[in-house]
C-alpha cells in the first residue's frame, strides 16, 4: 500500500520529504561513500551535521545564548532521574505538578532522589484539566518546579507558562516541542524525547540554562551529567548519530515550511478542525476542558464503545493508522504532530462523519 | 564516488546488503505504509521486529536461557556507571583489570560508586599486552571482576576467558562482540555499544545472568535498572527502535554469511593478512605483543612519522577511509570489523606495499 496517515503517539510519523532524503543518502552521504551511520562522530563530516542541527534547532526555537543544547540518549523517562541528579544541588526537595500519566511517572522517579512536593494535581478529575496556577502550593525552597507541558496520553496542554518566581521551571516538552514558539528564557531546563516532533526514538534533547550546570550529584553518570556533556559539546560519548542527522533533516524541513510560527498556525487549524468534529453531535466525546486541550494528542471516545473495533477496522481500511487509544485510558487517540499534514486530519474528519452517518 | 572501504573504529562500516535493505524499506516497511521509525514500539509490527532481533542475537551467540538480553540506550560509557549501580548489591568494592583506554575509563567511572581494586594493569607498558591471569590480584570479596575484552584504541584483545572463580566476570565487549564465538556461561554480564559489529550508535546490548538481577541500588534510574528492563522485555521506555531494526538486519546478514564461526574464520584471515604485511619489513610497526593482538582494531605506525599525512592522503584517494589513529595515540588504525570485506583488507595491504615501495 502507499504511505498511510499515521496518527501514532510516538514513535510518530515523520515528514515524507525527510524520509525520502534519508533514503536517497542512506548508502552514500554527499559523495563521501559512507552512510551517516558509518561516520566517526568526531570526523569533519559528522561534526558538520551535528553543528548545523544544533544551530538550526537553536534558531528555530530562538534559544538564548546562555542556554546549552545537548543531544543525549535515554529518552525523557531517563531524564526523570537525571533532572533531579543534576539540579538538586544542596536542596532536598522539588515541586512537581501532576497533570497526567507522564508527570505522574516523573513524580515516581524523582522520589528516589528527593522529597517530592506535589504542588497541584488533577488526578481527582482524571486529568481532564490543568490545575490553575493560583491553586499550586509551591515550596519556596524547592530546587525546581517540574511540569509536563503536554500530556501525550491524557491530551492536556499548557497554553500558558507558569510563573515560579526565582525557582527554576523545568518542563518535559516531549510531545509538543517545536509545535509552537516557546519563551525559552522563562524555563530553567527543557527536555524532550525526539520521537514525536524531532526525529526517531533514541534521541533526547536537553536545553539548560548555563547557571544551572555544575551542581550535579557526584555519582551522576558522566554521560548524563549535563555539565560534562556541555563541556564536551555533547560528544562525551558517541551520540545517536543517525538520530541527530534525521533531526537535522526535520529542522531543515521545518524551516522550509516557514518555521515554528507557521507550523503553529497549521497545528491550530488542524486541532480546531478535529475538535470541532468531535464536539459536533455527541457521537464522539473528548473529556478535556476546552481551554486545556492539546493541539498534538486528541483522545476521543465513541458514545457507544461497542463500536470501537468497527471504528478502528474502518479507519485502517482507509489508511488511517494507529488510532487506538493508550491501553491505560482506552478509546481512540489521534496524535497530530507537526508532520501530520492537514490532508491527514481532513481525511480523519471525513471518516468520523462517515462512520457516524453509518452508525449514529 | 562509490562506496569506500571504511576502516573507522566506530560508528563503523555496516554490511552493504543491510544498508540496501534499510534504504528499500525506509518509507514503507513491508506494505505497512510506514517507516520502522514511525511505528509504535508496542504495536504488532515493531514487536515482531524486536522479538526476532533478540531471538537471532541469542541464537547466533548461543546465549543460555538463564541470561536476559536487553537492548538499551546510552552506549557502553553509560554502562560504566550502571554496571556498579546494578551489581554491587551489598558489596563495597569491585575488581577492574586495566588493559587500555576503555578499561581505564571504566575504572574512573566505577570509582564514583565503589572502591575499585585495579587487579592488574598494563599501563606501565603502554597497554602493549594483556596482563597474564597469574599476575592479577583479585579480591575474593569483590562484587565482580570487570574486563574490556577488546581495546578499540590500543588494539589488544583477550583470546582467553579469565577464571574468576565464584566472582561474576563482567565484560565490555563493545568492539569485538559477534566477531567470534563466546562461552557466555562464563560471564555474569556482557555489555556492548552497537556501533562496531551490531548496528548504529545509540543502541547498547546487555546480556546478564538472571541471578544477578534485583540487586540494584534503590536510586538506579528505572530505565537503566536491568531488573526493571528485564521484567518489561526491555520496553520499560521507548527503545531506539530504528537501531534495533538495523541490528536485526545485521543479525540476518550474519546468519546468511554462515554465523559466528564462519565470520570468525574470515576475521582471523583478515587480521593475519594485515599483521603479516605490517610486520614484513619494519617500515610499519604494530606495538602489541603478537599473542594479544586484536583481530578487530589494528593500530600501526610508520617508522618515519613525517610520512603520515602523505600516507593518509594516498589512502583516501584510493577509497580507503578513516585510517587515522586515535588522537590519544597517533599513527594509524585499521578497524576491520565483521562488515569489512576481505577485499577491503586486501586493498589496504596492496596500498601498504605500494606506499612502502614509493617511500621505503
Amino acid at each position: 500500500m502507499g504511505r498511510v496517515f499515521n496518527f501514532g503517539s510516538g514513535p510518530a510519523t515523520l515528514p515524507e520529504p525527510v524520509l525520502e532524503r534519508a533514503r536517497d543518502e542512506l548508502l552514500d552521504w554527499r559523495g563521501t561513500g559512507m552512510s551517516v551511520m558509518e561516520m566517526s562522530h568526531r570526523g569533519a563530516e559528522f561534526t558538520g551535521i551535528a553543528e548545523k542541527a544544533e544551530a538550526d534547532f537553536r534558531r528555530l526555537l530562538a534559544i538564548p545564548a546562555h542556554y546549552k543544547v545537548l543531544f543525549l540518549q535515554g529518552g525523557a523517562l531517563a531524564q526523570n532521574a537525571f533532572v533531579p541528579m543534576n539540579l538538586l544541588g544542596g536542596k532536598t526537595g522539588a515541586d512537581y505538578v501532576e497533570t497526567g500519566s507522564w508527570s505522574r511517572k516523573s513524580i515516581g522517579e524523582a522520589g528516589k532522589y528527593c522529597k517530592v512536593n506535589v504542588a497541584a494535581s488533577s488526578a481527582a478529575i482524571k486529568y481532564a484539566a490543568i490545575p490553575p496556577r493560583e491553586e499550586w502550593r509551591l515550596d519556596p525552597d524547592a530546587a525546581y518546579v517540574h511540569v509536563c507541558t503536554n500530556e501525550t496520553i491524557d491530551g492536556v496542554e499548557f497554553h500558558w507558562v507558569p510563573d515560579t518566581g526565582a525557582v527554576p521551571l523545568v518542563a518535559d516538552m516531549s510531545s509538543h516541542i517545536m509545535s509552537r514558539p516557546i519563551d525559552v528564557g522563562r524555563y530553567g531546563l527543557i527536555y524532550a524525547g525526539a520521537q514525536k516532533n524531532i526525529g526517531p526514538a533514541g534521541l533526547t534533547v536537553v536545553v539548560v540554562r548555563e547557571d544551572l550546570l555544575g551542581r550535579a550529584r557526584p555519582d551522576t553518570p558522566a554521560v548524563f551529567d549535563y555539565a560534562v556533556q556541555a563541556q564536551a559539546g555533547w560528544m562525551y560519548n558517541t551520540p545517536a548519530t543517525f538520530g541527530v542527522y534525521l533531526a537535522g533533516l526535520v529542522f531543515e524541513w521545518l524551516e522550509a515550511e516557514g518555521g515554528i510560527a507557521a507550523i503553529e498556525a497549521r497545528n491550530v487549524a488542524k486541532a480546531r478542525m478535529l475538535y470541532a468534529e468531535i464536539d459536533r453531535t455527541g457521537f464522539y466525546r473528548n473529556p478535556v476542558r476546552p481551554a486545556d486541550r492539546s493541539r498534538m494528542n486528541v483522545p476521543f471516545f465513541l458514545a457507544d464503545e461497542r463500536l470501537n473495533d468497527a471504528f478502528l477496522a474502518g479507519a485502517k481500511a482507509r489508511g488511517l493508522a494507529q488510532l487506538k487509544g493508550h491501553r491505560s485510558v482506552g478509546g481512540m487517540r489521534a496524535s497530530i504532530y507537526n508532520a501530520m499534514p492537514v490532508a491527514g486530519v481532513a481525511a480523519l474528519v471525513a471518516y468520523l462523519r462517515e462512520f457516524e452517518a453509518a452508525n449514529g
